[in-house]
């Protein structure tokens, strides 16, 4: 660390990049007990797009050359498109910059391999910004699964529906291309699921040891121009949906399923978890509460989890006045960068990411062989 | 047909010999256009408790003798636990008597299909009490799906949930008995969702051509007494929960899953589905509502299906005064009354009721052998 | 009451009728302790649409002389419109038959007054039926108030709406009549809410001691007949919509609403109260669940009152198996022959009625005063 | 204006000072055309804690002198309790600087009306910072009303409920002092229920002409510190809740009440609007929706107001990421300066502030004459 500031650079601009830097810029007011950062450079290949981008989002410079960017900095964020993970991730390690990567990990299970290597052989945090984690009502929800308070664990489902692909002529884009992205829903937003699954209930049922898997493309090609839906398009190569079935070690059962297509539904991950003595349901439109039931209740309680005691809320606002989306990455950033300068562990890790990565590899197989496929032992 | 009324014979005193005794007690005021019934005799085993539910139910008489209950009567209800289906429906059937038979069809796939055979060789209806294809909401959600409001079918998911066996120490019964019931949650509760399934999209998405499934059991044995939790116990045979995923012929993925186990969850039997122009969802404990996407719609409309031309509501109260479980006991029986008396085709039939059994027998093979089940082709 | 069974008189043969007949009809199933009733006389006008309905309703014989029905009776069902309340419910009175009379008690404050005196002359019950004191949620809400959950009682807040009314040529009944019905969205619906802030919190709160209120009517005039809307009209002289404030003795406050053009809203009733230790909420369309907050809770819990130790849920189904509008009319009418038949006493009771009354003309009072009102002190 | 950007002098460091300070600071990167603003001068009395909240808030300078900050900065927010907007707001208005001021306008209706004639009088913007105004939802729900969706408006019926002094041991503050204050709940919840009701339906419905109203001080005296209850109380001399009906100009009816005694709410502000074709509902604890029934629709749809094109959302996430409370201060925050420069007229101006502070007033004097109040006629 060069001087009394984290000196930050960050790759990728668009939709991440925004998030991100919008955390950096808030926990100065918020948490005031992060380390100081400086939004230091701001990482790509489009020279205009990115110096325009790095004005908005208070970035003191730009680069289009990564790896001198990396040589530059205290931290290194790695948003770029699933398939630009490994390579200067794995560069950031190996100079000893800590790397906070976006998810899923990569875009293949061996590149992803490779990461958790190269963190594994590096000294400093490598964190993948699984970001829901860091909603209070999921912490509440860990919180409580830890205590016991739902018994056994015997039920965990989760779904995460999108709809803006539901339409024949929404565009293509890379996240449609396989060799760029890895796989669709599953990677994209299953990959959450997956990863919350784990969060909450690691512990109690241990790792998903076996799983079934299935995956479906509904619209073949996309036009590449939206505003020319008869021109150009690209084959889509990967997943519009999947589903998956999955057995914990401890018994516990579980569905989990994922679309970009699922008219009516714009951001609507869920997930619940069922034990022999309470329950939770959580769903993220609705992301201040959740809903408890616990031993003696008769029936479900929604909890409004913006209280001073609640994950996070003391640093906010008063009970009831409710956060954002976008104010689970001011937990992430808060919680990575402290670990980077405590030299403390952060999770969830390149090894998480990893775990992730091979249910995600599962499923793929599970759906190519028609058989349940065993996860490693690992976990 | 012997007089003006259908005399009914009905086997089964307990859940749902109540349930089909009070349906055909309403039917004369609710639908005077039904066909009129006796409730001439009831079947059972135990002389003594069989008079007293006769008495309250309303029966003429009683019978310890299924056979020649069936001689007496022009439509036997068979309402015993599902091993005990296949026996007596088929003896009424080959003595040309119309059979309502509750669901699972049997407790065995063998068993289900010499049932349809029987039904195919008969002259007469034989229909399984699939309920809720009754319920007004799930009516008017199959309309709006066959007049193409959702467009292309592409997720289909439900769940079935309940928690009475979610205790260690809940009392056995013969539903956790495989020689009696055949499956556990699988065939009580995932019969219906099954069912659900394909009454709702089985025109538009066609028949679930393949499907994965995973059964499991929590609690091994259970007390006989649960006065005495520590006295005698007896295996669990069955299932607590399963899980299975699906694909129909048009490419629409689906989850299932039921428990009764779940914690929290009474009778929370859930169907979504999902097409690529408009949506619904349907709760069993709101079973007056419905969600429903229709294309241009911003989000679900909750739809309170009570209006004088919803399905089966002109017959019960003003728009807002909502209907009950029951009612749908009610509508069936007065499908299946009707069809008897005109001859007509009833549906759910017995041909359904095979279908599901071969569902059900899938997801079993599914989970025996670790692989995906191809279903037979002539749903 | 002559032989086994009570003979009951009916007037009126519509909606409430109906309700009432369907209820009698299914005493002897669920609720196989109640007395033994005979359907034994429809009471009206026409002939012709009496006898179709005694035919329907399972009535022995049709009377178009209410006072020779009356003498002929055990008890008499004074279901007519409001106008129609005290001349026949206080001639069976002091013939010493019960009584048992729809909502609100009558017409006019002095009619109530003298139907109250009536009663209170008279050795039989005479109830109010007043239906939604009788849901099973409302009941469980009842006994966690008296058993002093809530503590001390802050506010009463109940709204009743409608739409049947919200289209300006929606046609004019008697509903719409101030010399039938004495007022509109008011005693139709009002009454129903201020019973029920009655019922639940009397008690702990003491009666509404003053209040101020407000009537609106939105549609002068309305069609005599639907088909024809340019027809002949008749003016509305009732109000469309109520609204009113309300002290009560202890000191909590209250709003109360309701409105017969409340668009969007088919039979939309909900009534909640906050308490210093707890509250509790409930809305007629989900009338199986009450949202429930005790005091060490966080938040409300959504409690399906289904139980079989819920109020009268024994009588029904399992767990979960949700009950309808209609069930209500069962409950009061046990309730109520049961004191018939046991010399108990009913609530509500004429005099409970005559309460309500008392609160329905403060707020026209109010209305036409502009000032808050003082309620009786009796309460 | 002094140099690129505006110097803002802000008056009060805790909640409020906190939430506008965010906003300011979070301008740049979502509304990169907003105006330029430099915190310039932090505002309060105690130095040692202004300091701090200075640093924290990344203000360049504190002041004790409200006067000299005045002749300082471009732009003055109010944001002290209520008894200190009068003085400062009406000097910085003399002084030409533009005010934005915390809400109500001020601690009597006597202050608001000099207040008022100040910025009337003032060539600069004078804004009442009545956030939720700036709810994405409620800007929806207004441009449906605006555009006819509703129809003719009928009931206007707003509910703000908290529970932050339900405990009788829950400290004094200044919001318990009438001095400083003005009311409680009334003043402190309802001004903002009041107001939402005339910006939502003031021009299709006109202003509220009469109001009857009600308050209730529920807990007479608090501790001066909670952590010794037992230890100094002072008197409580405002409302703990009020209550209220209304009569707007085209006959609409409305109810309106707010509370801080609502045990189990935490800030559950509800308004809705039921007009002759169509209805709206919000809730603020789930403020990224808004609950719509158009003309031809059954039921309400829950529309997730995240889209692109709906009010504001293109500056923050993509659908279905919701935002949270706080960003109604940017949107106000963006608003306010955007008039500054720009000298167009704000709304909420000191104008809507006043007319709020006759409604306040008006519910004062009904609860103190037991009369409806005519409201004054200018609005």
């Amino acid at each position: 660390m060069s001087g009394d500031s984290l000196k930050v650079g960050v790759l990728g601009y668009r939709f991440m990049g925004k998030a991100h830097a919008n955390a950096l810029a808030r926990l100065p007011m918020f948490f005031p007990d992060a380390p100081a950062t400086d939004r230091h450079v701001l990482v790509g290949r489009d020279e205009a797009a990115l110096a325009k981008a790095a004005d908005r989002l208070g970035f003191e410079t730009t680069s289009t050359d990564p790896e001198s960017a990396i040589e530059d900095v205290d931290v290194f964020y790695n948003l770029g498109p699933n398939a630009v993970h490994p390579e200067f991730s794995i560069a950031a390690l190996e100079a000893g910059v800590p790397v906070f990567c976006e998810k899923p990990l990569a875009h293949t299970l061996d590149a992803a391999e490779r990461m958790n290597d190269a963190a594994n052989a590096a000294d400093v945090p490598a964190g993948v910004a699984f970001n829901y984690r860091f909603v209070p009502a999921i912490r509440y929800a860990k919180r409580l699964i830890d205590e016991g308070v739902l018994g056994e664990i015997r039920h965990v489902d989760g779904a995460y529906l999108q709809d803006w692909l539901a339409d024949d002529d929404a565009p293509w884009s890379w996240r449609n291309d396989e060799s760029v992205a890895g796989s669709g829903a599953l990677g994209d937003l299953g990959a959450h699921t997956l990863d919350l699954a784990r969060f909450l209930v690691g512990e109690q049922a241990g790792p998903i040891e076996r799983l079934s898997g299935h995956l479906h493309t509904f619209t073949d090609e996309r036009p590449v121009d939206e505003t020319d839906p008869n021109g150009e398009t690209r084959p889509v190569t990967v997943d519009d949906a999947y589903t998956a079935q999955a057995s914990f070690a401890n018994g516990a059962v579980g569905t989990f399923e994922a679309s970009r297509v699922a008219r009516g539904h714009k951001n609507d991950h869920t997930i619940r978890v069922l034990g022999s003595e309470g329950s939770v349901q959580f769903s993220l439109e609705r992301l201040n509460e959740l809903e408890v039931k616990e031993r003696d209740d008769r029936g479900y309680r929604t909890v409004l989890v913006t209280d001073e005691d609640d994950p996070y809320l003391d640093h906010w606002w008063p009970p009831g006045h409710v956060i954002g989306w976008e104010h689970t990455f001011v937990h992430e950033n808060y919680e990575f960068l402290t670990s980077v300068v405590e030299g403390t562990e952060f999770s969830p890790s390149f090894g998480d990411g990893y775990r992730v990565q091979q249910l995600l590899a599962a499923v793929e197989e599970s759906d190519a062989s028609g058989e349940w496929v065993e996860t490693p032992a690992d976990d």
